[in-house]
């Protein structure tokens, strides 16, 4: 069944969401913050800005004005970075439909709150079922029509087979998760570990610590979802290991390439300035650590990024910490 | 305390391993199958064949002469490839000192026997402690004196904490492991999943569903090791999704080749006979498809490998059954 759905976020993700909803012939309409890419979106059908290069479906409609884009919506799917991520779902509050279900595309934690984005939408938007999409899924290859799985994470298993059916497309194979507080710490820290990730590569130490570096940040993410109530079998999953190799490896993450410069000795305010995107991993690290600090948690790897991220130590002096990292598993201490 | 230790074997590996425990100061000698080789470490001290530009310690001596390699022993290490490993300790088996423990670098299963080389050592020599030495371990960064961890997995923690203390040194750190099960099937299982890993990049289907075979593979490994006695820990740590990890990423692994040129529509035949070296996980699939069998478990990934190693199907038809492979965690099925 076609149905009207609103996306709140014209970057890579948001509009390749937009995209796999139009061409599942459902009434997309996309809000943008900038009126000049709504319009892009609507007279030349694309976002050359984020997906430089690919042609966008012709019955793509795009807006900037948020009241329209609420008062449109069946189904909410909000891909703002999380820093605006209350903001924007402040404003849409007066226009939207009563218990419509609002899906989070962002991964990351909220500041200060430390609040994960489902319980942002279960504070701004009590009644709406709240949702993630989430799992290895690299914009601009679901863009180029290859394979992918993602993850629709809600604890009401009927909504989620409902939002299944709306996403599912082709090799674009959705699959779902009672488990939001795995799911959503999973894809908040991963990009920190795609930072630490980057930094080893930046720094040329090679991939037998790169591979380290994954591993033990798949343990340190697993131990902190677990302490906050996730299941482990979500971290092995898509929505965990799936999700982090996926960014770790590719060479279109954000995340991992701010690692990567910060490894080649660059300032993070250039590399943000030059950037003019959003690494959801600089800003989730904050929160990550507080958590660590209410659950009594080592996390070293995510300590040592903060330091990074926070000027306290420089990025080669951060290695001999990830090296330190203790490793997953249950591997006695070095002799 | 230096120690006279043979190394049998002297493909990259082998060759690495001694030449890292003759800087350790220890009386490394290293057995080649080939005179030649054995006469290049000697006079040229580099091997070209296997390390390339890497030179060798001026001490490292090398001999293609078994008996005397047995002699020297009082470590024996054996990097020779699973396909020769019982013939060749029944060969030094004579010329042994008593009781010295015997470590294994070869990741692998015994084709028709199915057993890990641990249990070849303890099946031909009796009364020698076996060992196996695993983990995210590519030789050439190690020559380049890269860090890397690895992992020593042996039942008897006296013996493990003695073998630690003989390979530490500066970057490389050793780790022990009573799970012996576990690291030996994750070794030998990750260059099954690198040649899954290897045909997805070789069919250019994208990063997203690399990740998502890397983590099915982990998971279907975990499954094996753990029905065979391991511990799933094990294979969250070094010896499991470190090594796969590593392995898959690398450019320098072998058997992520083969899948890259199977995936490029080459013959197996074509690319082995190219290549000159053991690909370790085209022989241990067959193996591990038998204990598949005997535990009932699906391993889809593994058999739809064993399929194309067999000739049975072509890698392009085994994508269709990757991309089919259950996800690891508990996700649900597609809608």
């Amino acid at each position: 069944m076609a149905m009207r759905i609103t996306v709140l976020g014209a970057g890579s993700w948001g509009t390749t969401v937009a995209s796999v909803l139009t061409r599942r012939d459902h009434e997309s309409l996309i809000w943008a913050r900038n009126p000049a890419a709504a319009e892009e979106i609507n007279a030349e059908h694309s976002n050359e800005r984020y997906l430089e290069g690919f042609p966008l479906p012709a019955r793509l409609r795009a807006t900037a004005d948020l009241a329209e884009a609420a008062a449109h919506a069946e189904l909410l799917v909000v891909g703002v970075p999380t820093g605006a991520f209350r903001a924007t779902l402040e404003q849409v509050r007066p226009d939207l439909h009563p218990w419509i279900p609002v899906v989070s595309l962002s991964k990351g934690l909220e500041r200060d709150s430390l609040l994960r984005m489902t319980e942002v939408i279960k504070d701004v938007l009590p009644g709406h079922p709240a949702a993630a999409l989430t799992g290895p899924n690299l914009a601009k290859e679901i863009m180029a029509g290859m394979a992918a799985a993602t993850v629709i994470a809600t604890e009401d298993l009927t909504v989620a087979a409902e939002i299944q059916r709306v996403f599912r497309r082709g090799l674009l194979r959705v699959y779902t998760n009672h488990d939001v507080i795995g799911c959503e710490v999973g894809g908040a820290l991963k990009n920190v570990v795609a930072i630490a990730t980057g930094i080893a590569q930046g720094l040329g130490v090679g991939d037998n610590t790169r591979a380290g570096v994954i591993s033990r940040g798949l343990a340190e993410l697993t131990t902190l979802a677990v302490a906050m109530g996730g299941e482990p079998s979500t971290l092995a999953g898509l929505a965990g290991m799936g999700d982090l190799v996926a960014t770790c490896i590719s060479p279109h993450s954000r995340n991992r390439y701010v690692g990567e410069q910060l490894g080649r000795g660059r300032s993070l305010d250039d590399i943000l300035a030059e950037m003019g995107q959003v690494a959801e991993g600089v800003k989730t690290v904050h929160a990550a650590v507080q958590l660590a600090d209410q659950h009594g948690l080592a996390m070293p790897i995510t300590r040592t990024i903060h330091r990074v991220v926070t000027g306290d130590i420089t990025a080669e002096r951060a290695y001999d910490g990830l090296l330190r990292a203790h490793p997953a598993g249950h591997e006695s201490e070095p002799g």
